[in-house]
């Protein structure tokens, strides 16, 4: 049984953290999903979500797999030294770390990310660049596996990354079928990225 | 502001509330969400996830969108008749009622379905025609749009649902753009269906 710690603070984004949340969860006989905020406790968003948190020191050791989401909380985070001390120490003790969306900026800021390759929210991939200038951002993908770390796309594109790390574990027949037993219809190819696009836009 | 009142109860499916809570959330200067279960307080479900919700009789003048998740609690709480008689009383009181996975079982339960055209998930489909026999069920369809009852198809046909809500109350190109700012793949069309085959298989 791999544990999953999953990362909460105010303001997280929804699908994010859920997402992947469901895809774990269905496999309920190999992965055991925890949440984790700094303090423990309730944590809300601005999507009117209210959940049950227990304190991050609790995995100060590190997990199987440490996730972290994005959402316009992390750009209040991202001058949270306390979060960003655990957050990088977690981080290093993990086995394998995916950030979702901003997750990665959060987890740039850290500096754990230096000489990584990654990717971002295509809405906020220059911010996401400033929070860790050597990292080697890559623009266009859907997610981007490095080593232990995996770095999706914005919001959805959590869910093709689990997909694609569970590819990775157990074969993509594997994976295949849980995003069959979902109804999910699984972009399995990570560089292929529909909303690449929204970057040109966006990056202006 | 429309409310958005999203039903909660034990074991209810974790993207089955918050695939669609992604998207409700994003529009929040029209869309307010809300969680609400029968005795409201702290629900947990099987993927490790506790939300806060409000208690269900604070809604029993009916909401602008009532949300009913499937998930294995569905199995249990269509023998809970208080909670029955409250989402049927909501559900009739409510312009919109939407549905994800088994939720429609549990809808069809109280009878209000009857003679509406719905569908469910492909993997518990007989399971939901055994809820309401006088329902107009559609096996091949990602959602079903019958008056004012929108019904989906498994976890993540929820997503495309909500999509199709939105085009249907603010037009196709509001629904793409929201789509495209969560970089979701919106599979438009809600007669056509992937996971049919799924069907096949499990109904024999």
């Amino acid at each position: 049984m791999k544990k999953v710690a999953v990362l909460i603070f105010d303001n997280f984004e929804t699908l994010d953290v859920f997402g992947p949340v469901e895809i774990f969860g269905v496999l309920k006989d190999l992965y055991q999903i925890k949440f984790y905020s700094l303090n423990g406790g309730l944590v809300s968003n601005a999507h009117g979500v209210t959940i049950v948190t227990e304190k991050l020191e609790l995995i100060k050791d590190g997990v199987a797999i440490f996730l972290i989401p994005g959402g316009y909380g992390t750009r209040i985070e991202v001058n949270n030294t306390n979060l960003l001390t655990s957050v990088s120490s977690i981080s290093q003790k993990s086995e394998f770390v995916l950030t979702v969306c901003t997750g990665s900026g959060l987890l740039a800021k850290t500096g754990i990310l230096n000489g990584f390759h990654a990717t971002s929210n295509k809405r906020a991939f220059e911010w996401a660049m400033s929070q860790g200038e050597k990292v080697k951002w890559i623009k266009k993908a859907r997610w981007v596996v490095d080593g232990k770390y995996y770095t999706s796309a914005g919001v959805s594109a959590g869910m093709d990354m689990v997909f694609g790390f569970l590819q990775d574990q157990h074969g993509i027949e594997f994976a295949r079928k849980i995003a069959f037993q979902i109804e999910y219809t699984w972009q399995e190819d990570k560089d292929a990225d529909d909303f690449y696009n929204q970057l040109k836009i966006t990056l202006k």
